[in-house]
């Protein structure tokens, strides 16, 4: 913790880990400027629907050996995640075109789940599969290989999923086009 | 962003904006032993039904404008924050007593929704009831008053609910003493 020239506090994220998996490309490229797909949008649906799929492997270091135990009682679990390969200048960013496409007007960056943020701590939710010492397998991770790890919490549907929930018109449209499944991510 | 002496990455978390609201006192205070309830567990229980009922405010500091627009399309929210009060030594923690109850083993700190951790990014999933401005009202919200706001992220069913989710039987225990409505908070 620590007072930055506006004496506002600050804090330090220490990466507590790795993730490990096959996905090199973000779905998302980002300049000071804004979001833009990193492929045409139908290939953009293949790469979800195979992001889907994929297993990811999750390794926490050694000097937090103890942190996991009890996890392998939640089936679901939050991964908290840094997306490194996002230009720290991007952080500067107030409104975006959401997913980067300019058919939709801009929205203000808390009202979607850009990966360019002032704060770009990521979430996704997913299935655990299992663990082995200090290291997860999970299925439908969006991060891509080698993001660092920043936190994991159990998923619990009682504090987790509210009821009567309403969502922007352009983001069901944007999902209508994707097919989302009802899994988990952010 | 920047290298620890491991040669590691680090990463700077800049608040983007603070909430205010009567919770003056958080329910766990953390020592570097561990967590303990602040009070006795009936009125923990008491405690929690009181803070499902409060409305906060989320202020965002001017220099972020523009970054809420649209989010009242949204009924609900997710809020990340930090828990200012909780000592920076306790970060060193990996293992806790669920709830801070010695009544049940410690379980490592991924496996709870314990504000002690590595990284204390915390998050709540809210009702969003008015938009002013830089200014939100939500209701429920468990941040103690002047928590540092990290970041606001639109709450979406297809993406942070998945189905059957399956959680630790400790918890169950815990969920049921508490008598806690489907609601958000992690």
């Amino acid at each position: 913790m620590a007072n930055n020239n506006q004496g506002r506090l600050r804090f330090t994220l220490h990466p507590v880990g790795i993730i490990k998996n096959e996905i090199e490309k973000p779905v998302l490229s980002a300049t000071e400027d804004g979001i833009e797909l990193t492929s045409h949008l139908k290939h953009t649906k293949e790469h979800h629907q195979w992001v889907e799929t994929r297993v990811s492997e999750i390794e926490i270091y050694p000097e937090y050996d103890g942190i996991l135990d009890g996890i392998e009682d939640f089936s679901h679990i939050m991964v908290l995640y840094w997306p490194h390969l996002i230009p720290e200048e991007c952080r500067r960013l107030r409104k975006v075109h959401p997913m980067g496409r300019k058919e939709f007007p801009e929205k203000g960056i808390f009202s979607t789940c850009s990966p360019v943020r002032p704060n770009p701590v990521l979430i996704t939710t997913v299935r655990l599969l299992s663990r082995e010492g200090l290291v997860l397998k999970v299925r439908g991770l969006e991060a891509v290989n080698e993001s660092p790890l920043i936190d994991i919490k159990p998923f619990v549907p009682k504090s987790h999923s509210p009821e009567n929930v309403t969502v922007a018109g352009w983001m069901k449209k944007i999902h209508k086009g994707m097919d989302l499944e009802n899994r988990g991510s952010s």
